[in-house]
């Protein structure tokens, strides 16, 4: 008898791009682990500045007031008092919604994973940003979804190109299932979509009845320019889904989010919630009850921001310093993430190879498209190191790349002159 | 234009039990929450026995040296160390594991689900105990599933009937995709597997190549009887995937809980995992480890025991004093369940409502049957009530029995006389 039960992995999982993605990622995971490699390559908070004192205060309230119910199951939904928190830090971007329209996830990636659970089937369409969250694309992939990436410049998303593409789909007869979008600080991209661009993108999500799911977990980590408005604080046609994270305001490690979405979907995705790990902590739900509703977050958010626009600044200066003529690099106002794009025939998923020997690391931009393209391309993340440490990253980032290319130029070699960079800047 | 974008509601959750099981018992959940209720319903642990000097001694030590660690990302198998504990805790079933095969996950029902995505596409078969834990069955309805009840009596699953299923399925070309079993204790029958046929059930799965999910979350809650050992410690085949649970003995709250796979399915949950909520909780993995790996939890889990005992001996006396002739009910030797038989015509659906209007709760056993089976049955949780709240309630279940019984004979109606129930004791 065949061993047949193995079918489904062959199935749903036969995706190699999915796969080696995933493997990619978690072995650089585990190589940067190594404390003699200055890691630009995760996007790690800095959860080291969170106060102590406000650590153990939370957790003696806990104890004191709550432990039972901490320890207990909750609602699927998540605890009222806590979407309450949820709809008073909304409110900090200027997003008034109803409370009873947040279900609280294990993290925002759950969102990702519940959305998707619910619209996708195998061949189904995704329209995301190029490029595109790698952890989404990882999502989209176990779904078998087919994303359809659309082009950005320094202001985000391009609306032109995501109104060609929804025609051309009409013409085929077909219409994608979702647009995702992570409109703030993008990761990898670091660009911002522009207030006009959100407008269009808000109208043709209700001229063309287009679910828009909205990823934002870095907007209160604007450091530089002006706030621009969330599209879900824009929509009256019900079309967003707005997806938020306390991983970067309070901490990734009590895995919390949540989906604020429209009547008709948010039961779907409660179901789905219910399905897959019943609720989410209480425990970590309490924790971010007593910070948020102390106000103590607002003063770690606010000394987040000025820590990470020093981090942003380190970065810039040590590019312009360091990588060579023919670089270009996005400038963000917030989050966590430098997108930078080298001269041909630099190739970066090699030159990760030749950087972790020398204790450096990066993300190749090839793992935040689903087809093939980002090979010119890096993430560096400025969130999780020192201004020193970046400095000294980007020095050994900057001596590996000219290596290289002098190899190249010795060996008389360019390489194909592909465009598959994002954004302004450079040197 | 159509609302098309909704088609995946109308497949993916079109299974209406799916949607009514959860609507119902979240319903069910909001009703009990109200103090006068007395909730023999959920199957919560009694988290207000936890050792508050142990909770508050727990955090402080995790401020004092783990802070950043416990709110940072974690990889997505879990921190080695937790994996170690989790072998020591097996350990204490009689069950040698290599931390190598553990992956730390949101609460068991996070295993389920990965498991189920792996393996299972809309129409597969899964077989499962009849009863079975609704949790489960809710899960394997969302990936479409085709479930087969087993039958069960009071030494658990019957092993000649699942050997005959899969005869049956053999003629038909078909093969199930996996058992789902909770061996120990079972959620909702309260009965253990007997030793003899786990040892048949371990060599069907090698002669047929049949996965088993074992699911054991109660195993340590033994309070009578003789330990049996796992599946999982018996196989030699690699056929069986383990699914265990902290929620059980020590906190629902902190969403922990594991699957030991065999290499071969191990990676393919990895990344399902990581492709739906990235890892689980640092924080929640920390306090595990502090707990466990200060022993604190071994002088827990034998009070948790004795309390459950009482709290077992005081339904089942309740049981015998209040029930009419004709109900029987199972007597378990651990966990947190009784699965209790009404004679015909009495309709536990019906019931429930006349019981909530009396202030006391229990679920209706319909809800762990895919087919419509289970409407004589109720599940009674003795876990999280006093036994003074225990004895009342069931005081207060018996008067409705009784009423309803009573109104029947007035009428002069007898209903059909189904066998749905399982196991042994009663009046």
């Amino acid at each position: 008898m065949s061993k047949n039960r193995l079918d489904k992995h062959e199935g749903r999982y036969a995706a190699r791009t999915y796969v080696m993605r995933s493997s990619a990622i978690r072995e650089l995971m585990s190589l940067t682990a190594r404390p003699e490699v200055i890691s630009l390559a995760g996007g790690m908070p800095a959860t080291e500045c969170f106060p102590h004192e406000v650590f153990d205060k939370i957790n003696v309230h806990i104890g004191a007031r709550d432990m039972a119910l901490s320890l207990q199951y909750g609602p699927t939904e998540g605890f009222d008092f806590v979407k309450n928190d949820i709809a008073a830090v909304m409110l900090e971007e200027g997003a008034v919604i109803d409370p009873a329209h947040v279900l609280i996830t294990t993290g925002a990636q759950q969102g990702i994973d519940l959305i998707t659970k619910t619209f996708v089937d195998p061949g189904d369409i995704v329209l995301a940003e190029g490029p595109s969250y790698a952890g989404a694309l990882t999502t989209f992939s176990t779904y078998q979804a087919d994303v359809h990436h659309l082009p950005m410049d320094s202001d985000g998303l391009i609306v032109d190109a995501l109104e060609k593409e929804l025609d051309e789909l009409e013409v085929e007869g077909r219409r994608p299932k979702f647009l995702y979008v992570v409109p703030n600080f993008s990761n990898p991209a670091g660009t911002t979509l522009s207030l006009e661009r959100r407008k269009r993108v808000v109208e043709l999500a209700a001229e063309r009845e287009l679910l828009v799911v909205e990823d934002n977990p870095y907007g209160l980590l604007r450091f530089a320019g002006e706030p621009v408005p969330t599209l879900l604080s824009m929509d009256t046609s019900d079309n967003i889904v707005y997806l938020g994270s306390f991983s970067k305001i309070i901490s990734p490690g009590i895995r919390t989010g949540y989906i604020v979405a429209p009547p008709a979907i948010y039961q779907k995705t409660v179901f789905g919630k219910q399905a897959t790990d019943l609720c989410s902590s209480p425990l970590s739900q309490l924790f971010v009850h007593e910070f948020i509703s102390s106000g103590a977050w607002k003063d770690y958010v606010l000394r987040q921001r000025v820590l990470y626009l020093s981090r942003r600044d380190a970065m810039l200066a040590a590019l312009e310093e360091e990588f060579p003529p023919g670089s270009t690099w996005t400038v963000p106002d917030g989050g966590f993430f430098v997108w930078a794009t080298l001269p041909a025939p630099l190739h970066t998923g090699d030159l990760l190879v030749k950087a972790i020997e020398e204790n450096v690391a990066f993300v190749a931009g090839a793992g935040f498209y689903v087809d093939g393209r980002g090979t010119r391309n890096m993430r560096l993340s400025f969130s999780g190191q020192s201004e020193e440490r970046i400095r000294e990253g980007i020095r050994r980032l900057g001596a590996v790349i000219r290596d290289q290319l002098e190899l190249f130029e010795a060996l008389g070699f360019t390489g194909p002159a592909d465009e598959t960079h994002t954004g302004t800047g450079g040197s």
